[in-house]
Formats: C-alpha cells, structure tokens, sequence
C-alpha cells in the first residue's frame, strides 16, 4: 500500500494546471506572510540595499503523504522527549561526564561550559528553564521491513520554521479545498484528497490543523507567567526578548510567535541582534540580577527580561568575537529564564544523542532518566533511535562495535560517518568510510559517531516552489518535525527537573530534492511542507 | 488651532528612532501584507523574472491628522453620493445629454457608449448594477475661511484601496499603541497620540478602525445574493469574477477583498486578467444569457457568474485592440450583475462631476435627482464641490463664465484647466491658462474643465517609506476617500433606481510629497497613510 501512495503522487499537472498553481502559490504566500527575506544570490544587494523585499519561502506545492501512525507516535512520544531533555539539563554531573571528551577538542563547546561553570561558581540566580524544542525524524522504509521514524536531531535552541509551517499546512488546505474539497480549482482530483472516485485510501484529505505557534507562543506565556513579578526596585513593566541575528532572512518565521504572544496574551517583546546585547541591557546588580532592556527609541522607559528566547547564537560561527562570548555569558548570569540555559544548549549535542541509545548490558540512560516512564513507553522511544556508535576506543558502553561496523566496507555500506563537533565539516558515507578513517590519526577518530542510515521512501516526489520563483517536480526526502515546550525548576541542590509546563503540538514538515553523489544522498535544496496522513 | 497642527508634526524623530521605526515598517508591511509587487525600476526584470518578489506599499510612517468635522462630514455624505450616482447612471437620457459634446470628440467614451447602445439594442437582460464607490476630498484650508471638503473625484469603477488602507490604519495603530499606549517604542511621545504632558489637542489619540474591507465585500456579498439561483440548466455553481489587469502590481489589495469574501460570506470567486475574458467565460444563449466561467484547471467544473467585479477596464490605454472591446460587449450584454455598468462607469466621468455643480438660476441637477433629500442636506453635498466651470460656450447653464475666468490672469491664478478626456493630457496651472488657451483653436476650449484651485494645509508634513526601501520627511498633501457601495435595480421602463443596498464604510487617505513647480503644484511620489483625528 504505501509504496504504491508515493509511487502515484502527485498528480499529473499539465501546463496550464501548473501555472495556475504556481501563480496561485506565488499570491497566497505574500498574502499570508509565508515570506523570507530573498538572498543576495537570489536578488544582488544593490536593488535591495534597505533589505526590503520579500519573496516566498520555498515550499512544496502539494503536502507529502505520511502514515498517520507514525505521525501519531511522534506526536505521542514529544512529552517524553521533554521531559528526558529536562532531566538530562538538570543533571550536569552526567552531561560533564559524556561532553568531556569533546569538550577537550572543540572549542564551541569548551567555551559554553566555561560560561556555565563561571556563572555556577558566581551563583545561579535563575532555576528555571524554558525548552522550545522540536525533534525531527525520518521516515525509515527498508525493504525488507515496516515503516517507522527515526529520530534525526532533537532540537533545544533556536528550533525554527514554527511560525511558517503552520502558514504552509494552511496553504496546502487552501488549495486542496478552494472553492469546495470536491472540485478545488487548484489540485487534480487524487485519491489523497478524498475526491477522486478511488476511495481505498484512508485519508483525511488535507492536512491536519498546524498548532506550533500557539503551542510554542503558550510556552513563553508560561515561563513569562512563572518568573513572577519584576525584582526591581521600583518595578518595571516586563516583557520577552527574541536574541536575533544581525542578519535573520527568516524574520517573519520569528515574527508570527512575537505577534501571537502580544496579541493572545497580552505580552510584549521586543527583538535585539545579538551584535546589541550589551548595549541595550544590563544586568542589575546582585542579589537578584534582574536584566534589564532599555529600548534605543525611548530610554525612559525600561523594561525587566523574563525570558531571553534565542533565535540566534546556537551556531559556532555566530561567535566571531569576544564580545559575542561576552555577551552569551553576561545573559546566563542574569535573573532572566533563558530558553535554552548553557546546560540545555548542551543537552541538544549529537553526541548525548548518540549516548543515550546504550542499552544493557552497558548503561540504561533512558529509564534512569525517566524513572516514571513504564517499559513499553520507553521501548517507543527507543525505537525511534537510529543505531549509532562511538568511535571512541575509551567509551566503556561500546567501545568496540562502531570501529569494527567502520572500518568493513561490507558493514560500513549501511552507514554515515559525523563529526561530532558542532559545525564541525560534512559527513562521509558508505563505502568512503573506511578509506577516510585510515587516512586521519586514530586519535581523531573519537570525534566522529557512526551512524546507521534511514531509509527513506524512495519513490517519494513533489513540486516545490524556489524563493526565486523557479518550480520542479523532484525526487524527495521529508523530515518531520515535532514541536513541544517544557518549562522546569531545578530541584534545590539536586540533579532533578520539576516539570512546570509539559505540552505537545503543531510539526514541520521539511522536503529537500534529493540529487545523488556518490556518497549516498546529499541535501538539495529545502522546503517547508506539511504532511497529508495516510492509513497504513 | 489647526495650523499648529500642522506646524508641530509629525513628532521629530533622532536617528535611533528613525532607524528603528523604518526597520519595524519594514517588517510590519510584509507580515500583515501591507505590499505590493516591485516595479522594473526598483527591481530589474532579470531579478524578477517569476513576478514572485513583494515589497512594503509605500506608506507614511505616522498617520496624518484631519479634522473630525470634515471626516465625518464626509462619512455622512456618503450614502447620498450613492444615491445621486445611482440616480444618474439610471438615467440614460441625462447622461447622453451631458455626454454628448464629448462622446464626438473622445473615442474612449464613444465606444463605451456604443456598447450601451448595442447591448440596449438587442435588450438587457440584467436590470440590476452594483457601484463601489469612492468619493475622495482634500482638505480646502484657504488662509481667510474655515477649513472644509472639496471634493476632487468620485470613482464609479476599480475603487482601489480598500484592502490595502484597512492595513495601514492598523499598522499606525501598532505603532502608536505598542506595547502601551502610554510608552509606544516606535512613536515619540505627541499630543496627537494623547500621550504627551501637553493636553489641549482633542484627539482619539490612533486612527478609527477602517471598514473598507468589510463594507465593499458586503456590497459584493449583497449583489451575489440579489442575483439569486443559477440561470443554467441544469443549474451551475455561482461565483463573483473579478476582472484583472494583465500585469498588477497592487494585486494584495485586491486579495484582501476575494479572501474576505469567501471566509465571511462563503462565496467563490476567481480572477480573471482581461487578455483571458473571452477565453474562459461564455455568454450563455438567449434569453437570460447567463455569464458562464471555466477555470483553466479544472474544465469538467463551471461556474455561473453573479458578479462581474471590475479591477481593470478603466483607463483608455486599457483598451489595446478590437478584442479588448469585444470582451466588455460581451460582459455587459451577459446576465451577471455589472460593477460598474457603462452608465455607471460613465456616471464618474469629470464632465458629470462638472455639470453637477450647476444650481439655480441654472438646473437644479441635484434637487432633481435627489427628490427625497432635505435641502440642508443637498446643501451639504454641494458645499463639498469645486467650483468649476465649462469652457463651452453652448453650454446653455454658464456659458460665458468659465471663459472669462480662465482669460484673466488674476482669476486665473487661483485656478487649473482640466482636460475632459479621460487619460486625456496634462494640467494646466494657474496664470499659464489664458496664454495656453490662445496658443489652441477655439473649437477645443471645450475639451477642458477650468476648476478653482484646492488651497491644502500648507504646512502638512510626514514621512513616507516608499517601496524601495527609501524614507523621506516631506512637504505633503493628502486626499481622503470614503468608500461606499450600492445596489440598485432600474424601474421597469424607467429612469429611476429602486436601492437595494447602500452603505457607507471605511476611507482611504493618500499621501503625495509636495514639489513646486512653475505652474502650482505638482503631484509627487503618492503613500498609503491613516487619519488622525482632532477637534477644531
């Protein structure tokens, strides 16, 4: 069945079907703000010196199909993954012990700890934290074997494309349903969307209600709820901060959650390029800390930060300067609930990824993290992991099998190779794997993690629209994303998370076209999509 | 009190401020499609090619202040401008008669009216028309009299602006209002925004909320309804048509009003570029000639016309060859409602607007067509109109007036000569009238209108972002339109509108930057802009 799903969609568009769609997308999106910056390759900078033009986001011009049972796994499992991610920031004895060694290497990640031991040594005036996460998955299709998700990343800082998506599932809706879902004027009749005359498909013939705005705006309500009122004397009006990047093309991404917060709860934020940080706020002095922001426009008035929300420096290459340092630590210390903490930065690495797929006989992270959680709930977790390894010969829960599955070209064909630094080169796949080992010292070897490649379906295929206004129908590969929010306190002197805000909703759809190499699969060109969900 | 108004706004602004209120413009416009789509000389076509990129409308970056008196004035006016054009599209034999002179010099309106002729000929089958209107005003402020309306134009046809100005009514409002009232980020502290120490300027301190969307979709609603069932057979779906421009720039505003029109009142429409009309919509046979659309995508499914919406069709450079014309004979000979008619279109024409003026001992054109209506209120409607005058001298109500006015240079000087012609030449300004008039033949003085000049508040500044990216503070003049619609049916046989429909709702205030030039004043780069009212 679901072979035969992808190997038939989308519909046939003949030229005129395809312009009408095209030009219909090109509208919808400017009128919806589905909407990016375009590049300077896309437009050279002398036309857009002011940075005022706005074109579409590339999206998909029909919604890829996906089982409705793996979606509602994912959907199922995102509270749990909260809550693990929680648990795994509140213990940094256990975080120390498995970042160690990359700590020693990579300097991204030696730089964000040392902030957090100096803030530590200096004094934690905040104990609670905010997660905006989103774990993302594909959708393994081995021949020989049922569909099921694999976890790809999960996400604990600046987890985008929330805002756009819930635009994009609305589009898709549009266009399957305008002006009736029996005769939209845009899409052919398919079975997909319930008005064809072939009914064996069991689907809802569109694509499910996107809640991720208003389930990540609900999480900075909450932390900006629980952090209380201002602990400055006299008290100032309080509000959000959105940490931008000097230049973000993705701001109405970001846009669409600050406009929900004010408008459905009341709570005003403001947005500050990193490159400000120091300019615009200080920290007041002990005991409290409390950060303050004074606007450029109006010094008289300022206002108290309760939640500083990162949409910018989660990237190595964000910090080009001390200052950047400067200012990521003058944050942390500050009374503000940071979403995410250094800790949860952390938390987010490939490598406690890779950690936490031991089982026993080596150590069972997941029901130590979740000692609540029954068997059977942890057994759906786990299976969502992709089987991978360390190549670190120290590591005591696997410390041969990754280097023994690397270095064969037989077993090394089912693989990818990844740095486990943070923006740390490309991957190397399949067949490659083994030459490459050789060639670099076998100290280096630590710093990559092996993993086992997800297949995806491979006859999937969509149209996607450039931001430059060119359309394609390609070869695709979908990741899905799942949205949820968690707010915690760190229990006094211990290493435990107590769950204030735990909530699940709204997903990503992201298609890329798939071009071969000769590695395997390489990454074209992305766009957002929203899933229209299939019965197996 | 008003000319200090003037004198003392907008607020001045530092150039953290400026910066910071252009950059919130910027995104603001984009996210709330306040845009339009770039013309070849901000961007190259090369850059563009897929028409996919958007750009903010230009807009002023402050509302601009206008008296609540004349406002609302002009609000209440509104439904009697209706009524009069309803009455004057209704009646075919004055209109010919204004007409006449002109239908034998200008081509534009002698095939229009030709098309009236043949369509009446062969015999309407639709006795129902559908106005949106637009009256526009400025503000006549001489330096010895109080301030008061003049109007400058009345459109009967492609009222443009409404979706577009609602957006900037709100966009103000969130500049002026957020996060408080009382401590907006964007906007400088200022007794027009009701937040300054100082007190005495009565004002609501933000734009009144602008209905234009919401009123000129109930008139498409109304006249969708009033069509009643489908006149196929078998029965069709219905639809409103809204008739495009090839090539549109300001396509957003137009969308604002088909999506509003099918989320609030549930009914379909389609756009259809004028190259297209006689592609994809048939006039059904005789006798009730129902206008029938086939969407290009999807040729197993039509639709029965309601409403024939014209956004294209205006202007005489539209009219590019015999199949432009013939795609207007055939909308107008099909059952659908028209908005306009020819006689509504007609109705707008500037020689109308002129003869309009005239009252006893002339005719009393008012009085006539508004029977019903007090004399105070007719008083009213006719202290909104410019003076103006015909340069024919067989005009039988002011025959030699006009003449001896334009002749004289020191009447003159408070004057401009119009040509009657629609998109029919330049101006003509003050005291280079009676010289421009000697330098042309006698038999074409009659092809001009010579109007008294409007005296704008001289000292009216703003600031305008225009579309690309530019911002300037400028000497500036505004026009403000009030939109209403109408629905009216023609008496049996005769040559009165029973009305159906007539509303008022919503404005429109364009902001030009004013330059000097030999003759008077010249109209520069024109924004969107928002009223702020004050009391006199």
């Amino acid at each position: 069945m679901s072979n035969s799903i992808y190997t038939q969609y989308p519909p046939d568009l003949d030229s005129q079907q395809e312009a009408f769609l095209i030009q219909t997308v090109k509208n919808w999106t400017v009128e919806h703000a589905l909407t990016v910056r375009p590049s300077a390759a896309i437009v050279p900078t002398e036309f857009n010196s002011g940075n005022t033009l706005a074109t579409n986001a590339p999206v998909t011009l029909f919604p890829s199909p996906f089982p409705e049972s793996c979606f509602e796994q994912a959907r199922g499992l995102q509270q749990i993954y909260n809550e693990l991610y929680a648990a795994i920031a509140s213990d940094e004895q256990w975080l120390e012990t498995v970042m160690k060694e990359l700590i020693e290497v990579d300097d991204f990640l030696a730089n964000l700890w040392k902030i957090h031991l100096d803030v530590k040594r200096e004094g934690y005036v905040q104990d609670m934290t905010l997660g905006l996460f989103r774990s993302d998955y594909m959708l393994h299709t081995p021949e020989d074997g049922p569909q099921s998700l694999r976890q790809v990343e999960f996400n604990t800082i600046s987890s985008s494309f929330g805002g756009l998506s819930c635009r994009v599932a609305e589009m898709h809706t549009h266009l399957a349903t305008y002006p009736s879902p029996q005769h939209p004027v845009a899409y052919p009749p398919h079975p997909l969307f319930s008005n064809s005359k072939e009914t064996r498909i069991k689907t809802t013939g569109r694509p499910p209600v996107n809640a991720a705005v208003s389930t990540l705006t609900a999480g900075l309500a909450a932390a900006h709820q629980a952090y209380g009122p201002s602990k400055s004397s006299p008290q100032l009006p309080t509000c959000v901060l959105f940490i931008v990047q000097d230049t973000e093309r993705n701001v109405f991404d970001q846009l669409a959650l600050s406009s929900f917060l004010h408008k459905e709860h009341g709570i005003p934020s403001f947005r500050l390029p990193t490159s400000k940080i120091t300019t615009y706020t200080t920290v007041a002095s002990p005991p409290t800390r409390p950060l303050i922001y004074t606007p450029p426009t109006d010094k008289s008035t300022q206002y108290e930060v309760t939640v500083v929300y990162y949409r910018a420096l989660y990237a190595p290459t964000e910090y080009t300067d001390a200052q950047t340092w400067n200012a990521r630590h003058w944050l942390e210390r500050s009374a503000a609930i940071k979403c995410p903490s250094i800790l949860l930065h952390l938390a987010g690495s490939k490598k406690v990824q890779q950690v936490l797929t031991s089982k026993p006989p080596g150590p069972d992270h997941l029901k130590s993290f979740l000692p609540k959680q029954t068997d059977s709930t942890l057994e759906s977790l786990r299976s969502t992991f992709a089987p991978q390894y360390s190549l670190s010969s120290s590591d005591p829960a696997v410390p041969a099998e990754g280097i023994k599955l690397a270095l064969d070209a037989a077993t090394a064909a089912n693989h990818v190779l990844k740095p486990q630094r943070e923006g740390g080169g490309n991957n190397i796949y399949r067949t490659n794997i083994p030459a490459f080992l050789k060639s670099i010292p076998e100290s280096q070897w630590k710093q990559y993690i092996l993993m086992e490649l997800i297949h995806p379906p491979k006859d999937a295929k969509n149209f996607a629209l450039r931001s430059d206004g060119a359309a394609a129908l390609d070869n695709v590969i979908s990741e899905l994303g799942i949205f949820g929010t968690c707010l915690w306190k760190k229990t006094p002197g211990g290493k435990t998370a107590e769950i204030l805000h735990n909530t699940e909703g709204g997903y990503l759809l992201r298609t890329k076209s798939k071009e071969s190499d000769e590695g395997g699969v390489a990454a074209g060109f992305s766009s957002l999509d929203s899933v229209i969900l299939y019965k197996d």
